[in-house]
C-alpha cells in the first residue's frame, strides 16, 4: 500500500485549491487586547490588531475573570485529574452548572469540553435514545450538529436555511407518531443573521417536535442577562434544549446543554463524548463562572460591542466596501474569491499589522469567500479608521471593485 | 409523542441495574494532593484523601506547571478566542506541538480539545482518507477510539485483548491492497496489562497495516522522557501514530496526535473535530508545555509513583484483599458487583474520608465491577496503611471474601 502517496494526494488537493491553510503564529496581549503579537513568517514579529476574535466582549481579559482563574489555579491546581464520575467532578463544574441553568431559565444543565463536544454528544444521545426520531436541520447547521446528527444514526432531513414553509412541509409530511427533533442555531456567524426562533417553536408544537437550538455566537451577547435570542425574544422556555459556548462571548472554554433535568440526566449518563473525558480543568471552570455572572449582570460591554458593530458596518458601508447585510454583531466583508481574500488578509497582517482571517471552503460556500470582522467594546475609533483606509487602498491596489458610496 | 415518558424511562433502567451514577462534589487542595476537599451529601464537607485520580504524578499541582499557567494567563488572558485557523493559534500551541513531537520522535503533533477528541477525530479523518480501509480493533479499546472508528465509516474487525495469533489470522483474511490499520492501546487502564507493540508492528510490517496507539495512560509515566511504553520498548519509531493526553500524567488538559508531517498535515487539514472549535486555552497549552518539558527530564516522579504503586499492591496482597493481577501503575481490586463495589465505595468515603470511586458497567465487564486504585508519588506510607486497614474491616463488614495471606 502506498500510505505516503494517498496522504501526500490528499495534501496536494488543498494547495491545488488555494485552501491550504497557514496558520497564523499570534500572541495576545492580555490587557490591551486587540492589540496582540504575531512572530516570524509575516514581515516578522511585531504588533498587530485582532480584527477575527470570537472573544467578542473581550471577557478573556476581564479581571473578574483572571483573578478567578488565578484563585482557582492556586488553591485546586491545573487539571481535574478524571472524568466527572471518576475524581474530576468539582465543586466549580456544580456551580457553573447551576449558573447556566438559571441563565437560560432550565431545571439543569451540563458541561462538555466544548461547544463542539457539547453539540455532538448531546444530539447523537437524544437521537439514539428516541427510537425511529427523525431530525431537522437547518441547511447551514454547524459542523459539530452535522456530526451529532449523523452519529446518532437518525434520519436527517435538512430544511432552508431559515425558511418555515419549507420547514413545516417536511414536517408534515413525517409520520404523526415518529419522535421529531428540530436543530438549528439562533445566530449563524459566518452571515450573522438570525433564526425565527418562536416561529420555529410555534410549528415545533403544532407537529410535535422537540427544538434543539444552539446560541453559541448569542450566548453573553444578547438578551437583558446574557441568556442569547432566546433571551432576548423571551422564548427559551420554549425551546427544549438550548447549547452554549464558554469560549466565544464569555472568553474561555468549552461548552454545554440546558434543558430539563431529565433529559439533562439523560445526556450525562448516556454520552460517551460526556462520561469518557477528563472534566474541564477548574481553572477554566472557575473563570468561566466568574465571566457569566459578570455578564448576566452587566450590559455595558453588550452595548458597547454593539455599538462598534454598527460603527463598523456604516463606515465600510461609506466607503463603498461590500460589507454584507448582517443583522448582529458579526462584520462579513464579501470578497467571493478564495485566492483574494488571502491576499487582502495577508497584506492587511504584514503591511498593515492587522489582523482578519480570511474564510473560505468549507467553511463559507464557495464562491462567498469573506473578511469576517468581530468588533468589540475594546476597538476604538481610531482603529475602526485605520483598517477601513487599509481596506479601500488595498482595494483598489487590486483593483476590486467599490460600491458607489451610499 | 410522549418525549418525557421516554426520558424517564431510560433514567429508571439504570436506577433499576444499580448503575445511575452519582458524581461525588470535591475539590482538591493545591500543594496538599492527594489531599482535597468533599462537599455535602458524604456526610457532610470535610478533608478527604483521593485514591482514583489519573493526575497520576501530580503534575497538576507542580510549582513548573503553575507558574506556566500564571504566566500565561497574565500575559495572554484565559481563551484562545477562536478555531486554530481563525484567531486562536498562539505561540504556545506551536510550542507545546514540537515539544510533543520530539517526546516521540516523531516529525509533528497536533493538539485537541481532549484525548477522546485527539482519538475520535484522528481515527475517523485517516479512516475516510484511506479508501476501503479495515480498521482492526482490540476489543478492549477506549469509546473514544471506538466512536472514532465508528464515524470513519470503515469497516471494523475486533480482535480479541493483545492476542496476536488472533489479530494476525485477521490481517491474512483481509484482501492484500486493501488499507489496514491496528488500533490499540500501550496500558489499558482498567487492568493495568500492557501490549506488545513490538510484535504488533511486527504483524503490521508483515500485511503492510498503519498503527494506531492510543499511550494515554502511559504518557509522562513510562520511558526515560515519559514517552510512554513505545519509548520505553524502543519502538516508538515502528508506530505510525502515537496519541496521547495532557490531562493524566502531565495533570493539564488536551488530547494530541504524533506522526509523520503529511499525516499530521491530512487531520490537521480534514477532521471537522479538530478545524471546527475554539482552540485549548493558551493557559491550559502553557501549563501543559511545562509539564512535559519537566517530566522529559526529572525520572523522579516516575519512580516514586512506581515505587508506590508496588507497595500499595504488596500491602493489598498481604491483608488478603483480591488485588488484580496489573503490571503498571494502576493498582485495581476486584468486587465482581456492581452494588457492593458502590457499597464499599460509600462506607470508605462516609466513614473513613477515602475516596475511591467504583467502576461499573459500561467502563467494565459486567462481572469485573471494581475499586481502582490509583497511588501516585504523595501518598504516604501512613496512607497505605490506612486505606488497606480500611479495607479489609469493610471486607470483614460485608462478610467478603479475604485471599489467604500470601
Ligand atoms: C455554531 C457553532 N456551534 C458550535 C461551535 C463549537 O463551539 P466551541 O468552539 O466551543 O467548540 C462553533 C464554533 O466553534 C459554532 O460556530
Ligand atoms: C485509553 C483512553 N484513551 C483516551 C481517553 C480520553 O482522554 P481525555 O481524558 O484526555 O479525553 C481516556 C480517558 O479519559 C482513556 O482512558
Amino acid at each position: 500500500m502506498d500510505y505516503e502517496g494517498i496522504f501526500k494526494a490528499a495534501i496536494d488537493r488543498l494547495h491545488d485549491e488555494g485552501r491550504y491553510r497557514v496558520f497564523i503564529d499570534i500572541l495576545r496581549t492580555k490587557g490591551s487586547f486587540p492589540n496582540a503579537h504575531c512572530f516570524h513568517g509575516h514581515n516578522g514579529p511585531k504588533p498587530i490588531t485582532v480584527w477575527c476574535s470570537n472573544d467578542y466582549l473581550g471577557m478573556g481579559q476581564h479581571p473578574a475573570v483572571v483573578a478567578a482563574m488565578e484563585e482557582a489555579l492556586h488553591s485546586v491546581g491545573a487539571g481535574s485529574g478524571g472524568t466527572r464520575n471518576i475524581g474530576g467532578n468539582t465543586h466549580y463544574h456544580i456551580q457553573l452548572e447551576a449558573e447556566l441553568a438559571d441563565l437560560h431559565a432550565k431545571q439543569a444543565a451540563l458541561l462538555f469540553t466544548s461547544g463542539y463536544v457539547s453539540n455532538e454528544a448531546a444530539l447523537s444521545t437524544l437521537g439514539k435514545l428516541l427510537p425511529g426520531c427523525i431530525i431537522f436541520s437547518d441547511e447551514l447547521n454547524h459542523a459539530s450538529m452535522i456530526a451529532g446528527i449523523r452519529s446518532s444514526g437518525c434520519e436527517k432531513r435538512v430544511f432552508r436555511h431559515n425558511d418555515l414553509e419549507h420547514l413545516e412541509q417536511m414536517l408534515m409530511e413525517a409520520p404523526l407518531e415518529t419522535p421529531k427533533l428540530i436543530a438549528f442555531e439562533s445566530v449563524y456567524s459566518m452571515d450573522g443573521d438570525i433564526a425565527p426562533i418562536g416561529a420555529i417553536c410555534d410549528l415545533a408544537d403544532k407537529y410535535g417536535a422537540l427544538t434543539y437550538l444552539d446560541e453559541v455566537h448569542a450566548v453573553g451577547m444578547y438578551g437583558e442577562h446574557g441568556g442569547g435570542i432566546s433571551e432576548r425574544d423571551a422564548v427559551a422556555d420554549r425551546v427544549t434544549i438550548i447549547e452554549g459556548t464558554l469560549g466565544k462571548a464569555f472568553g474561555v472554554m468549552g461548552g454545554y446543554v440546558a434543558a430539563d433535568k431529565n433529559i439533562i440526566d439523560c445526556i450525562r449518563s448516556y454520552a460517551p463524548g460526556f462520561i469518557f473525558t477528563t472534566s474541564l480543568s477548574p481553572v477554566l471552570v472557575a473563570g468561566a463562572l466568574a465571566s457569566v455572572r459578570h455578564l448576566k449582570q452587566s450590559s455595558d460591554e453588550r452595548l458597547a460591542q454593539q455599538a462598534g458593530a454598527a460603527a463598523l458596518k456604516a463606515r465600510f458601508a461609506e466607503a463603498g466596501l461590500p460589507v454584507m447585510e448582517s443583522v448582529t454583531h458579526i462584520v462579513p466583508l464579501l470578497v467571493g474569491c478564495p485566492v483574494k481574500a488571502k491576499r487582502i488578509s495577508d497584506i492587511l497582517l504584514a503591511e498593515y499589522g492587522l489582523y482578519v482571517q480570511p474564510i473560505n471552503f468549507p467553511t463559507v460556500p464557495r464562491g462567498t469567500e469573506r473578511l469576517r470582522f468581530t468588533p468589540g467594546p475594546n476597538h476604538s475609533d481610531a482603529m475602526m479608521d485605520e483598517v477601513t483606509a487599509a481596506l479601500v487602498e488595498i482595494w483598489g491596489r487590486l483593483e476590486l471593485e467599490l460600491r458607489r458610496a451610499a
